[in-house]
């Protein structure tokens, strides 16, 4: 008789951006007519660079004859793309990387979720809250998690984030083995300075932790003093993990492209206290588990680093930050308090009136016909906060600003 | 402290084709002009059809404007690709699916690994022997399979299959809750009757089992009598799940596509004794640790299906499948005993006088310089046997028979 793995059981059945797709859609079904602006998944609207075209259209050409077909690749990656990473994502910033220390894949949702395979089922997470619900929903499926009371899992260590401190998490008072960061920080589009970040790297060094480092965003900071990758702080190649990708970086979301980099010394212990890297062990599982990205997808990611790829990839990442600068001004002017949006594509808006995440959610959809993300859907610290991104066409975000300040007059 | 999940130091440091490439590349030192043709690792050789690539360009050029640009799509794949399948691969042999139960993933390995999350740590698995590795080895990383003793491991159901049983898989003899079939056989290539899949339909059907039923070679079948699916087997919906690839079907292994059926009916149970139907529990694994194929992939896939793409791919199984008969011709003209290659790309190769697997993979490289999978790495009933692939070029199958043929005289 099979039996279920029965943690699926305890997740909650709807998807948080499901039930939004569910609202939205009965709305439009009832008003056909209103033209509704998105802002609240985070899917990127604008075209792949030229630059990727092109390397994508020839990789398709190769494909087409016997002498230049490629069949299996390496399970981690094509060396060519591996090396431009480390050049251009990393050696730039002073962190030198060897090729076996990174592993392409088909994005960081599968990574951050995967990597988990790698730990027993009893280690304790931690995670800042609100959250990427994939880092919590996943361990939740591997058992770690406790059972869901009151909007919050038994087992896991929210780190409240909200505008009374800043935003800046404060080290766990409860045990962690695992801790999930996410700089610049999805949904709050917030970030850490190094001398923040450093505390953490410090926290998994002393308490033998390690950290799930998520820098999908890192391509969005404008600021020179916020670090790019965990592996700016000293040590972090001993704790942390850290997981970067295509998709926002360069449009990729379709394309499907990411990469996780897990130094050679970073490891966990047995019981018996032996210690093991996890290097090999991720290397085992993706040759067991999984099949290598796309040769097309993967020329088409080294094209983002070649000279008119990093322009033209530069050029949408200024679009989508005129975006947030403007949405953030525009709702500033408003009254309302806006974080985030100056080294991340996401606003965090607090809400008026102490309204609810879900009823300024409603107001907005019904009211001015703009979707948004309820913060509360990111977990408990995020209620009374909303989430919009700046991924939008650009006309599209003036309207909606200004249907917004029309609105709150 | 994070805790290492320690059932992955269970498994032996080095895969079975990584043990190849170290024995080709050291002899590639010694005999640099000596020219190697390879049949081992089951890759394809031939380039993708036609109207794949011209799908795939049309692909890329639509994600070069905002208007046509493809960002996220559903997790579980584009409806155009999932309708395909159905009526293509399903309707036309008189099996109904509906949409939902059809998942497009980056490819067999992928689901076949991951489909484990779905069910406890404790259900026992049944494998046939020989047997593709990455069944058993993605099970030791999940707890399933005790330890190693003497070549097999201590909880796993091995069901011989030897040309003494003509390669036909008993029932076993004990209890097995999770069973791997995959038909046409990988690493065999030797197929399955209605009626012999009937009687693990009922087994299932009886024990309350679940059957991962591979079937990533159907394109390759040639006689009628053979089923290409296992839902032609009255009740299969009820207990099996289907892995399907484009990789062999259309040399989309470095493309990277595949689909996994879960109908609805398919279910496990609680310790409670509820039953949980697992199609929704994928839907919820795959939206939380995986986020869709490419969809220039699942534009590449689609073609597969046009009139002009159906007989492109025909013509290249049929140019692999005339190396497969002049291999075994070959072969057989040497006086060894050939298995497969009939409704498969796999020949399973007796080995000559009692040598063992790794004796005459070592004797083919050394002497004649063909590259062979040791049948023993796919489980001890693979012991006295080798198998080669028809994947390879015309010219060089025809070369390496002769080779063969006038060494054995």
């Amino acid at each position: 008789m099979a039996l279920v793995n029965e943690h699926f059981l305890k997740l909650q059945s709807n998807y948080l951006f499901s039930d939004i797709a569910k609202k939205v859609n009965s709305f439009k079904v009832t008003h056909p007519k209103q033209k509704i602006i998105r802002m609240g998944i985070g899917d990127v609207t604008q075209p792949l660079a030229p630059a990727v075209i092109e390397a994508m259209h020839k990789a398709v050409d190769e494909m087409a004859s016997r002498e230049t077909f490629h069949g299996y690749g390496p399970e981690q990656g094509y060396p060519f793309l591996i090396d431009t990473i480390i050049k251009n994502d990393y050696e730039s910033i002073g962190v030198s990387l060897e090729p076996s220390e990174v592993f392409i894949s088909d994005g960081a949702k599968s990574d951050c979720g995967n990597i988990g395979d790698l730990l027993r089922h009893d280690n304790s997470i931690g995670v800042t809250d609100p959250v990427y619900p994939v880092y919590i929903d996943s361990n939740v499926m591997a058992g770690r998690t406790g059972t869901w009371e009151n909007g919050t899992w038994s087992d896991v260590v929210y780190i409240p984030c909200t505008a009374e401190n800043k935003f800046i998490p404060e080290l766990p008072s409860r045990r962690v083995d695992i801790i999930y960061l996410c700089y610049p920080n999805n949904p709050t589009g917030t970030t850490l300075t190094k001398e923040e970040l450093k505390k953490w790297v410090n926290y998994a060094l002393a308490n033998d932790a390690i950290i799930m480092y998520d820098s999908a965003y890192e391509a969005y900071i404008q600021d020179p003093n916020i670090p790019h990758s965990i592996y700016e702080i000293k040590g972090a190649k001993k704790v942390a993990i850290e997981f970067r990708s295509f998709s926002k970086t360069a449009g990729f979301t379709g394309v499907r492209c990411g990469y996780t980099v897990v130094p050679k010394e970073v490891s966990a212990t047995t019981l018996k206290g032996e210690r093991v890297f996890l290097n090999k062990l991720w290397l085992r599982r993706q040759c067991t588990k999984f099949n290598g990205t796309s040769y097309i997808t993967q020329r088409g990611a080294e094209a983002v680093y070649s000279p008119e790829g990093k322009e033209q990839v530069r050029q949408t990442i200024n679009y989508y930050m005129n975006n947030a600068r403007l949405m953030k001004e525009g709702l500033e002017a408003c009254g309302l308090q806006v974080y985030g949006g100056e080294n991340a594509p996401y606003l965090w808006v607090k809400t008026p009136d102490g309204l609810s995440s879900w009823k300024f959610f409603e107001k907005l959809l019904y009211e001015v016909y703009i979707v948004s993300t309820p913060g509360v859907g990111f977990g408990p610290s995020g209620e009374g906060y909303l989430r919009l991104t700046a991924f939008g066409d650009h006309k599209d975000t003036l309207e909606a600003i200004q249907r917004i300040q029309h609105w709150m007059r």
